[in-house]
């Protein structure tokens, strides 16, 4: 384990929380003079009148805008190329993210690959198929308008993207490539469906959860991420309840924004790589849906080591249960929380997953999960597969 | 009072935090060729190796290096004006601080001041009698590597310098003026004598009590000042005890630069007024040692306005009272840590007041608050003179 008394902690994104904050946006010292701004395909950021007042805050503070509105959910090396490619015909110097963890991971790596040289987005990725090359050119700068409150990457550097005839889904960014701005703007957020919600709000309570069993846990993300994990505990199933909520959808915002600091000290232990596999091998699966059903048998499995006594009973109290004591009311609090939720019912056969597919899944999660670094427990293809078979139903 | 729910969060410094991390420094990419490295003019930065250290990090990075060892407690407009003079005669580009609290916001006036036409620290302050001209030029960039754990000047753009013909002690500072890098060390504080490291132990935790009961507090501050309220509450007897405890040290500098995100969120409320009032009657007294003198007299007022109940009780709770149901729980953890630290005992009459000056001051104080606007209590000059009255013996 390393050592949580010592960390670095770098996130020079400015980062404007709250409701109504995006109408401050052009009050902010922006980057650039043209935005590729780029949003997701379906009609939603148009028709509910996002897109205009992002282009209309960015054209107050005198920056002209393109729409790239090709992103979809796992977004691929394909439609990353395609932004660059638009971002280049038209000269654009900044990228603007409106949307949630696909949009502006698509986002990153459109800022990040646009200036470079090549053609390929897999020049500069790693993964088993990536050529790993330097970067050529400085990146450009992004800016955050974040829409839900699930992925955290307003204020981190990764990027997961997708490779489908590889079937890979791999971590691609540049050093330190944080947006200039971020706004986080609760009011943005009421419309998010009930179930992308859930799904979108477990999986800012895996960054927190998983961050916070990680080997790179530290003193200053550990208050953060508890208090992410009580914020999702206590307020998704008010925002599932009534989208509208705007003081739980804040406050559900706010733990989604913390679980994306946890990911810059740290990272997600085993569990998220098993779900990427997941959703590489079934693209059409939600991150977060995927998360939720393996989460039971992988949590099982942490507490089976004994590893995180005290932490799981941490997060237990952080998640209502006052009197918690023993690392298994962590996985009562969970199983409880994934109830009130109505996302307890999650089966991966309906999502296209056979027990024939398991092993080659195993396989996979363990060639991409890079050895496991940030698990204090040993990660092995064995272990993924036993995770895989008891979550299957 | 404002609302926690909004907030904006904008810290580009990159902190490297933990026990050995000064090792680090040259493996950054720091900016500059020519650096002030400016520290306090007793001894000690000298005889225990910390210069050498610095310098020699900073020409590993290819950083040559002047010293300017003038720096004393309560910084002047004249040292601030005579380290800018040297910076400007040796062309530096980059300004060092190595120190405390007075050095490292003697750093930051003097990077600000050392690009500026004007010879007079003043024409860019505000206070009474500054005349708050604009900046011509930018700002030199500064690094922070920290000796102490008290004010949390590594990680905000404030300096508070004084002014000894008009009794001003003030805040002076560009915006957004933030360290490049700040190296939080706790081998570097292992030597803090006792009573210095109780000032500036209680100091830190009076940044985040005040930030806490503040106007300005948010939910992203909130765990990180009771994270650092309830370290300094565990670790400051420790280190007390044992100051070469190097696990106690780390967990103090800790809630120190936790509370020095404190300021940047918000800042504090009257208290530390009524402080730097008493610090501009009587220049030798330690920043801390005066707020520990007034802090039962200025808490007990909180108490009494009934405004934060619940924030009072939480803080007793993360200072060890598991059972607190009160707010005058927090003044008895605050009054049992003073005594743990051995610091119960201060006199404001071995410090040069007499009971005639409280009323100048209760005025000076007054004047300097420029309205209080982050207390949600009503501070007129007739409370800060009882509560000055109260604390007085």
């Amino acid at each position: 384990m390393m050592n949580v008394n010592e960390f670095e902690f770098f996130v020079p994104t400015h980062v404007l929380f709250g409701a109504g904050q995006l109408n401050h946006l052009h009050e902010q010292d922006l980057p650039g003079t043209k935005a590729l701004v780029v949003i997701a395909s379906d009609p939603f950021t148009k028709t509910l009148g996002h897109l205009d007042r992002v282009v209309n805050e960015l054209k107050l503070a005198g920056i002209d805008s393109v729409v790239f509105d090709k992103v979809e959910a796992n977004p691929t090396k394909e439609i990353v190329e395609a932004g660059a490619f638009m971002a280049r015909e038209n000269g654009c110097d900044v990228i603007v993210a409106l949307g949630g963890g696909s949009v502006m991971d698509s986002t990153k790596c459109i800022a990040m690959f646009t200036p470079q040289p090549s053609d390929d987005l897999w020049d500069y990725a790693g993964g088993i198929t990536g050529r790993n090359l330097p970067l050529v050119n400085p990146v450009l700068p992004w800016i955050a308008v974040t829409t839900t409150a699930g992925t955290g990457s307003e204020v981190d550097t990764g990027a997961i993207i997708s490779r489908l005839d590889t079937n890979e889904k791999i971590l691609i960014g540049a050093p330190n490539h944080f947006s200039s701005y971020a706004v986080v703007d609760p009011e943005l957020m009421l419309t998010v469906p009930r179930r992308l919600t859930a799904y979108q709000g477990f999986d800012a309570l895996f960054h927190s959860t998983e961050g916070y069993l990680g080997n790179g846990c530290a003193l200053m993300i550990e208050p953060l991420q508890l208090a992410a994990i009580e914020n999702v505990a206590t307020y998704l199933p008010r925002c599932i309840e009534d989208g509208s909520d705007l003081e739980a959808r804040t406050h559900l915002a706010f733990a989604n924004t913390m679980s994306g600091y946890s990911m810059d000290f740290t990272g997600c232990i085993a569990c998220h790589t098993l779900e990427h596999t997941m959703s590489a091998f079934s693209p059409k699966l939600p991150h977060g849906a995927g998360l939720i059903m393996i989460a039971e048998a992988f949590y099982e499995f942490y507490i089976s080591t004994h590893i995180y006594d005290e932490r799981l009973v941490r997060m237990a109290k952080a998640m209502g249960k006052a009197d918690a004591d023993k690392p298994e009311d962590f996985l009562e609090c969970l199983l409880a929380l994934e109830k009130a939720c109505g996302v307890d019912d999650l089966k991966m056969s309906d999502w296209g997953f056979t027990e024939e597919m398991l092993p080659e899944m195993a396989k996979n999660a363990f060639d991409t999960g890079n050895g496991f670094t940030l698990d204090a427990a040993e990660i092995t293809e064995d272990i993924i597969l036993s995770i895989y078979r008891r979550a299957f139903k």
